[in-house]
C-alpha cells in the first residue's frame, strides 16, 4: 500500500484508543505496527499507560519490539516480565538483535536463552557477543553465504539451492579462499545473469573493501559512505569473513550516533526515557546545570572583579550581555563547523592552520563590522560615546577570541580524549563570556575611571 | 583488504604529497580513493590547491566525484570545466546520481547530456527529474526488476537471465500486477532457494510497504527504520512501481539531514564550502550575528529599563549573567528533547500536555534546588542577603519559564511552519534572557529601592 505520510497518525489514533480502553480492536492495531513503530508508541506513553500497552502486544512480537526500545524503557518493561516470557521473546530473533537483547539481561536468563539455541546458532551468538555493541563486530550479522573462487556459477547456485536455510539478509554471496579469507563479492546481478560456466573468481567484484571487526561504529558509518553499497563484509585479524553489515543497520547506528551527539551537547543521554519520573529526570538534568553554574560563576567573578567600574557607570551592565553573546554566537558557528569537519574527516592536521587563519580573518571582519553597528546603536540610544566605543572594541576582541577558540577548543578536547561534540559548547561559551566581560569591563576600568 | 581505521590517514598523506607536487604518484593515489573519499579530499583543500588536485583526477572518475561533492565546491569545480568535459563526466553515472548532477548544470549542457542517453534512460531520467531531490522520488533509482504474480520461479529466473542488462542495485525482484501496481517482494533468498514451480505470488513477501514518491526525505528515513530492510519500493499515486530506494542512499540522506540540522541551528548551511574565501564566509555568518544582536539588544533593553536598580546595587550586574544562563541551559535541555522527540514522532498532540507538566515539575525542582545553592554562594561571597535571595527567586522563576518555553517554543514554531531545529535555540535563549533579567532586576527594583 502506498502511504503518503509517516505513520504518526496511526500511533496517534492508538494512543487515543488506549485511553478509551477498547481492548480487542487495540490488540489488532498494535499487532499491525512494525516493531520500530510499536517501540516508539511505548516510548511515547507515560509509564502507567506503557504497562497497559505492553499487555496488548502479541507474545510473538515481544522480542522484536524489545530490541527496538531504548535501554531504559526496555529495562523497565523487562523488569515486569517472567523469565520464561523473556526466554520466549528471545526465540526467533536475528542473532545480532539477540546479542543486543542478551546484553541487557541477567546472566541466568542469558544462559537459558543460549541453551535454547541449536549448536550452530549458539556458536554464532557467542562470536557476536565477544564484540562491543558499537563496533563492526557488534553491528554485523554472523550469517553469510560464501563460495570459493574456483566454483562455477552453476555449482554456486546448486549449493545455494541445497542450503538448508538461507539467511534473511541475503544480498550477495561472498567469495572466500580455502582459509575463509575474504576475496570479493558475487552481486545478485551476477548470480542471476552470469554465465553458468563462469567461475566465482571471474564473476566476483574484488573492489569492495571488507570492514575489520574492531572498527568503531562511527568509522563503519564513514566507510559505508565510501563503498556505496547496501552490504559490506566483516573480517577478522586474518582477513577471514566472519559476518556482514547491512546498510539498514548503518541507518540505525547513524541515528543513534546523531541522538548521542545532539542530546549529549546539552548533557542528556539518548538512552534516557523521555517519560521517566520527575525525580529521575530532575536528577539527570541537575549535574549539567551545576556544571553550568560553575562556569557562570567564573564569568560572574570577572564582573565582580570590575565592580567599581559598574558602580560608576551602570550603562556597562546594560551592554555586558550584548558583548558576551555576540562572542558566544560567533564562536558557536566556528565550533560547529570544526566539530562536523572533524567527525567527517574534512578537518585534519594539514589544513588546520589554514582554517585557523581563515576563521581569524572572518572573526576580525565580522568583529569590526558589528563593532561599528553596536557603537552607533549604543551611542544613539545612550548618548555615551566612551561606553559605545569601549563596547565596540570589546566586541571586536571577543569575536577574534571566539574564532580562535572555535578552532582550537575542539582540537584540544580531542587531543585529551574528550568528545568535542559533547563538551565543546560549554567550554567555548565560558571562554567567550570571560573574555567578553574582561575586555569590556577591563577597558572601561582603564579608560573611564 | 581489512582496514582498521577510517581512511583519513591516506587522505592526510595525499594532502602532504600535494604540497610536494609529486604528480605521477599522486595520480595513482587519487585514483585509488573512492568517489566519496576523493570528494572529501577536494572539500578539505583550500581553493588554489583544490584546482590542482582536480587536475589529478582521472577523467573516468570525474562524474562520480562531482556527485559526492557539496553544492558549492561542485559549482566551483564545474565552473572551471569545459562543456564537453561535463558531458563526458555525466556519462555512465547511475540515473539518480545523474539527476542530482543535472540539477546543478546550465540548461544547454543538461540538454546535451540528455541527448547523449538512449531512449529508455532518457525517459527514466526525465521521470526522476520531475521529483524534488529531497523526496522519495528524488532519492530513488528508477531501474528495478519485476515479475508478475502468476509467473513460476523458473520463468522469473529465465526472464532475468534474458535481461539485457540487470541493474547494479539488484537486491530483490518486485512483484507487480498487470497494471504495474506493486504487490510484494521476491527476496534473493526466495529467488535462489525457492522451488522452481512455485509462483512469484506464492513466494513473495507481501508485507513490506512501498513508499509513495511524494514522501519527504525525512519521512523516508523514518519509514526505512520501520521496514527493516536494505531496499524499498517506490510507487506513484496509483500504487504503480516506479523505482526503489536502497538503504545506502538513506544513510546519505540521513547524514545530510543531520548536517542541515546541526549547522542550521547556528545559522550555517550544509552546502557551504568550509574553505570559501574569507569575504564570502564573513557575509554568510554576518546575518546570524545580526539576528543575535537584535535579540541581545532586546535583552539589554530590559536591563536598561531597570538601570536605576543597577546604579544603586552594582552587585546585581555580577549575578545577572548567572540568572540568565541557568535559564538558557535548562531551557536548551527541554528544547533539545522536544525537537528530537518531534522529529522521531515520539512527541505528539496526545502526550504534549503530560510532557509540559513533567518539564514544569522538573524545572520547579531544579529551580528550587539551584536557587538555594546560588543564594548560599552569593550570600557567602558578597554578604548581601537581599540580593542573594532575589537572585535565588529569579533563578527559580527563570527555570520554570525555561521549561515552559522549551516545550512550547518548538510546538509554536512548528505550527507556523518554521523548523524548530533551526530557530528554536535563538527564540528560547531570547526568552530566558529577557525573563531572567526582568525577574531579577524587577524583583530588585521592587524590594531594594
Amino acid at each position: 500500500m502506498p502511504e503518503r505520510a509517516h505513520d504518526s497518525s496511526r500511533r496517534e489514533a492508538l494512543r487515543a484508543l488506549l485511553e478509551a480502553d477498547a481492548r480487542p480492536r487495540l490488540r489488532r492495531l498494535v499487532h499491525s505496527l512494525s516493531p520500530r513503530e510499536a517501540a516508539l508508541l511505548l516510548e511515547s506513553l507515560p509509564p502507567p499507560r506503557r504497562a497497559l500497552a505492553w499487555e496488548l502486544v502479541d507474545e510473538e512480537d515481544e522480542g522484536e519490539i524489545l530490541v527496538e526500545l531504548n535501554d531504559e524503557v526496555r529495562a523497565q518493561i523487562m523488569a515486569g516480565m517472567e523469565s520464561a516470557a523473556l526466554v520466549d521473546a528471545a526465540e526467533g530473533l536475528a542473532l545480532d538483535d539477540l546479542a543486543d537483547l542478551v546484553a541487557a539481561l541477567p546472566d541466568d536468563i542469558t544462559e537459558r536463552i543460549i541453551r535454547s539455541l541449536d549448536q550452530e546458532d549458539r556458536q554464532l551468538l557467542r562470536s557476536v557477543l565477544t564484540f562491543p555493541a558499537d563496533s563492526a563486530g557488534g553491528l554485523m550479522v554472523p550469517e553469510t553465504v560464501s563460495a570459493h573462487p574456483e566454483m562455477t556459477l552453476e555449482a554456486v547456485l546448486a549449493s545455494l539451492r541445497a542450503h538448508p536455510e538461507l539467511p534473511e539478509d541475503l544480498y550477495c554471496v561472498y567469495v572466500v579462499d580455502r582459509n575463509q579469507r575474504y576475496r570479493g563479492v558475487l552481486q545478485v546481478r551476477d548470480l542471476l545473469g552470469g554465465s553458468p560456466d563462469a567461475t566465482a573468481g571471474e564473476l566476483m567484484d574484488a573492489e569492495p573493501r571488507a570492514i575489520h571487526c574492531d572498527t568503531p561504529a562511527s568509522d563503519v558509518i564513514l566507510q559505508f559512505q565510501n563503498i556505496d553499497s547496501s552490504v559490506a563484509a566483516v573480517v577478522d585479524d586474518d582477513g577471514r569473513l566472519i559476518g556482514q553489515i547491512t546498510a539498514d543497520d548503518v541507518v540505525d547506528a547513524l541515528r543513534d550516533q546523531t541522538d548521542r551527539e545532539i542530546l549529549g551537547s546539552v548533557g542528556l543521554d539518548e538512552d534516557d526515557d523521555m517519560f521517566a519520573p520527575v525525580a529521575v529526570s530532575t536528577g539527570r538534568r541537575t549535574l549539567w546545570l551545576g556544571l553550568n553554574l560553575v562556569t557562570a560563576l567564573l564569568a560572574a567573578g570577572v564582573v565582580a572583579w570590575f565592580k567599581p567600574a559598574v558602580e560608576r557607570v551602570a550603562l556597562l551592565a546594560v551592554l555586558l550581555p550584548v558583548v558576551a553573546s555576540m562572542g558566544g554566537i560567533a564562536g558557536s558557528q566556528t565550533l560547529t563547523l570544526m566539530v562536523r569537519g572533524l567527525s567527517q574527516g574534512r578537518v585534519q592536521n594539514s589544513n588546520v592552520r589554514w582554517l585557523l587563519y581563515k576563521e581569524l580573518a572572518v572573526g576580525l571582519l565580522n568583529g569590526m563590522g558589528w563593532a561599528v553597528v553596536v557603537a552607533v546603536v549604543a551611542f544613539g540610544v545612550f548618548s555615551n560615546l566612551g561606553v559605545a566605543l569601549i563596547a565596540a572594541a570589546a566586541i571586536a576582541i571577543n569575536l577574534l577570541a571566539a574564532a580562535a577558540s572555535g578552532v582550537l577548543v575542539p582540537l584540544i578536547l580531542r587531543r585529551i580524549k574528550i568528545d568535542p561534540a559533547l563538551a565543546g559548547g560549554v567550554v567555548l561559551t565560558t571562554i567567550t563570556d570571560v573574555i567578553g566581560f574582561a575586555a569590556f569591563l577591563g577597558l572601561a576600568s582603564m579608560l573611564l575611571l
